[in-house]
């Protein structure tokens, strides 16, 4: 059940970010991921396949971080699984480690997990949190590139013509409004999606 | 000249805001607007037409604040003219007050002024700055009210049918990831666009 769908007029909304979890021996997983929050953003709604990572270290561990942040590097790679190891800082009493670049983090604790179905559900509460720098602002070209993550993690999903002619689309506020760091993962993703589609269309 | 086409490799990006400024006898106004910025934001390249408030009111004053906000209900009305007197909070040292809310606020004083072209381009140096709360991150329906003001803005200039096209595109993501702010202005922007169509389809 969609929480948006049984509580229409609770202000919730998705936030689109970045989750690192730990599996059992510490192996640090980072996902992009876009809970449902409230809008003061006390909680969490994650929504993994069983089949995801994120999913099986929270069932085995209970903790996590998320990550609001306008790299968009960073969401590029992470979407596609292409991500150097990063560097980390420790958090005081939290038995996680979070990613030292990002806007925020919100570090938070397991509070329900439904797997009854493929899709779960996971219910977090903040634990503890921070603020490391401002978030850019309004960016069409940031804006793009999240679009063209999406695209990137739907190959097989959609018809390899769609994601084409939306790429095409997206590539548009790009030329427009992007800096170097939004060029560079865009192009990151053209290139990624482009030769993906290449091959299954073999 | 377009700085982004002279300086390729410089890393400058379009930043979507809020503009305020006051004429002489201190009527504010209050505009959005794109202003070409480095990432660290310590300049604004403003480039208004002379027909703009606001570029009326820096040529007589020099002063102005630029806002990065993620309140999408200020910048759907404010780029249709639609906007209540909202609260305003005094910067000490400067001419001009400021927004109360926003997430971050930046006192620009007016370096040149280049009009000898219709579209004006002015370059401001940022003068004082305070953050007063975190911007939310990425939300799929904040950025589509953001590109709704936008088409809301070129009526009489794009074709009503592609506006019309746009605006059920943007519709989708608004349906999957909005809570009640985003909504609350995208249908404001529905409302404002239909009627201006219908009125021009006369």
């Amino acid at each position: 059940m969609d929480s948006a769908s049984s509580m229409p007029e609770s202000d919730e909304l998705i936030l689109e970010g970045i989750v690192t979890t730990q599996d059992a021996v510490g192996n640090l997983n980072i996902a992009p991921m876009g809970p449902r929050v409230d809008r003061r953003i006390t909680r969490l709604v994650l929504r993994p396949f069983q089949s995801a990572v994120t999913y099986r270290n929270l069932k085995a561990t209970a903790f996590g971080v998320f990550y609001i942040t306008d790299d968009v590097e960073l969401l590029a790679r992470a979407a596609v699984g292409h991500l150097q190891q990063p560097e980390l800082a420790a958090i005081e009493g939290f038995p996680c480690p979070r990613l030292a670049d990002c806007c925020r983090w919100l570090a938070f604790r397991v509070q329900s997990l439904d797997d009854s179905s493929e899709r779960t559900t996971i219910e977090c509460r903040i634990a503890a949190q921070g603020e490391v720098r401002p978030f850019f602002g309004f960016n069409r070209a940031k804006h793009a590139v999240v679009e063209a993550a999406i695209l990137a993690t739907r190959i097989g999903i959609l018809d390899g013509d769609e994601i084409r002619r939306e790429l095409a689309r997206l590539e548009i506020p790009v030329q427009k409004t992007a800096g170097l760091q939004e060029r560079r993962a865009f192009e990151f993703l053209q290139e990624y999606i482009n030769s993906r589609l290449s091959t299954s269309d073999l």
